[in-house]
């Protein structure tokens, strides 16, 4: 099928000097793929310049004039913001001219927009934010990550039913396992939300697995992990933490003395085997997931590399049709959910 | 000074084959410390016996024939259990027999244990469990890691001063910089309860430096860092298993051919110290903070050197009369507090 997926190309900290080099090496890459290219007109004409790249059968710019800024309140980006070059590649979902769209800009400003714009799915309260992130065995999906700071137990089923789907429809897997992210203690086993979710979960169609602590989000084997946005986005950036810590670490050990600097190049080929298979830039491309359209939101950070894998996120949504997908499988649990209470 | 510290010898996985040893071990390291080994006595003095270990001045053992399975509920550990190792550990230290205890038993029942007999200080609601991590630039201190699942205002509070007043007295620091661990983005910027605690901390004496995001525990420079049970224990239980996600990836990698073998041999003084830094046992012994006495949780899963690290803990807590220091603190900070409001 022939896929169209409008790119913020203004967004994230490296802006065009980033989205629009990913854009060409993603067209390079996929033969079916057609790009928009949303933002101001000249600096992606220049950038594209930089890199002999041109509009094409495939790759289209289209002109919004303004940007929304990295820590712009985003109500402020939802009211003044109507050009941006965020609300017009959301608005292309919108009108079909284009089937997803990904942005490395501001999150929230992303997600109020994304709402506002293109609304969410019948029996979806509020989208979530899910990413897969490395496990030993593999990966796992988590969400949400930060959309929603205090959740009710029937907004973790419905991230719980979101998961599910989203997994089922791209990787094929018949019965994703879930599990909801709790604390071990005995006396204090999860606060009254989390036992509250962890009941609806069982009655529902989905596999529940029960609950998973923190640790075994990256050792265990399940496929989804439901959390609150506020716990979710606390796990997954002290992970982005230690990461760091462990890199920084690293590299002060092999650096510390000829012979070390030595054994690190000897090393080298097995270090970057372990750092690629760790490479966050290889998650990057986060879903905001029960909206009626595929928005994808990069790292504002990310690179060439990591932004388009963001793109390919978005691709691989695209191809399997999940928020139509989402949304027949949410009126079918959700209707025998109803019949069950 | 002359220091006995009460050791729960039954407690964790296990048992007196860790906890004897380590003591043994801590008594040769430290001339003037006391231990008393409470547990079983039969199977103590056989472990005992196994290392040319005795009794002597410095070495008691105390029997209790009872001991508190790892995944005992709290509430029966209490009630029942009144002549296990756990609760005559934490009766030594209210008697005045011993001036700490440690355990690596089960946490609620500890935590359960704790707070039944020695209670809180005056102007604490609940104590909390805070541990150091290590850092980038060193080490941070984090509470609460689990023993409160739903904080208010006022206990956050109540956990920044006693974090404060901690590390101000163990490590001399003067006026420790504390944090409150918070989301990022700008809309949704903590739920109330987070802000208003922020409220809290800036009027109080504390020296508070605002929020923190998680992937500043490792990488930022504060020395307190304050957030609720629930979160502190999936951020910290979420570390854990990243670690060992690294730990397992890394061994994969160098153990994959001949040459990548060799490579890691070459490389293994780095990939020592690499491991050493971020130790996870060198920072084993967990302080429940907020009683009126000193109470060490070591990780269940503690190890010989790791068991003798909490000991230590619990020395330098009694060396500086921390649980004296944090009421006297307390009253003062509380009465300017209450002035101020």
């Amino acid at each position: 099928m022939s896929a169209t997926i409008a790119l913020d190309a203004m967004g994230g900290d490296h802006g065009v000097s980033v989205t629009v080099p990913a854009a060409l090496a993603m067209l390079k890459k996929h033969p079916e793929l057609r790009l928009i290219l949303v933002g101001r007109q000249n600096e992606i004409a220049a950038e594209l310049a930089r890199h002999q790249g041109t509009e094409s059968g495939r790759l289209r710019v289209h002109h919004a004039a303004q940007v929304v800024a990295m820590d712009e309140p985003p109500a402020q980006a939802l009211r003044a913001k109507k050009d941006s070059s965020m609300r017009v590649a959301v608005n292309l979902v919108k009108t079909g001219e284009a089937s997803a769209c990904v942005s490395a800009g501001n999150t929230g400003a992303l997600m109020a927009t994304a709402r506002f714009v293109l609304k969410t799915l019948p029996g979806i309260d509020r989208p979530a934010i899910m990413t897969a992130l490395p496990t030993i065995a593999g990966h796992v999906h988590v969400l949400d990550l930060g959309a929603n700071v205090d959740c009710t137990p029937e907004q973790l089923l419905q991230f719980g039913i979101m998961g599910s789907i989203l997994v089922a429809t791209t990787e094929g897997k018949a019965r994703p396992a879930v599990r909801l992210l709790n604390i071990g203690e005995e006396d204090i086993k999860g606060n009254e939300t989390v036992k509250k979710a962890a009941e609806l979960l069982r009655q529902s169609k989905v596999n529940y697995c029960g609950y998973v602590e923190g640790d075994e989000i990256y050792t265990g084997t399940m496929d989804v992990v439901v959390c609150d946005g506020f716990v979710g986005n606390v796990a997954l950036k002290t992970s982005e933490g230690l990461a760091q810590m462990v890199s920084h670490i690293m590299k002060q050990e092999f650096r510390r003395t000829a012979w070390t600097r030595l054994a690190g190049l000897v090393a080298m080929p097995s270090l970057r085997a372990f750092h690629r298979r760790l490479d966050h830039r290889r998650y990057n491309g986060a879903t905001l997931v029960g909206l009626s359209g595929i928005v994808i939101k990069s790292h504002g950070s990310a690179d060439v590399f990591a932004f388009g894998h963001a793109i390919e996120v978005a691709l691989a949504e695209l191809e399997s049709q999940l928020p139509r997908r989402i949304s027949e499988e949410l009126r079918s649990l959700l209707g025998e959910q109803r019949a069950i209470q």
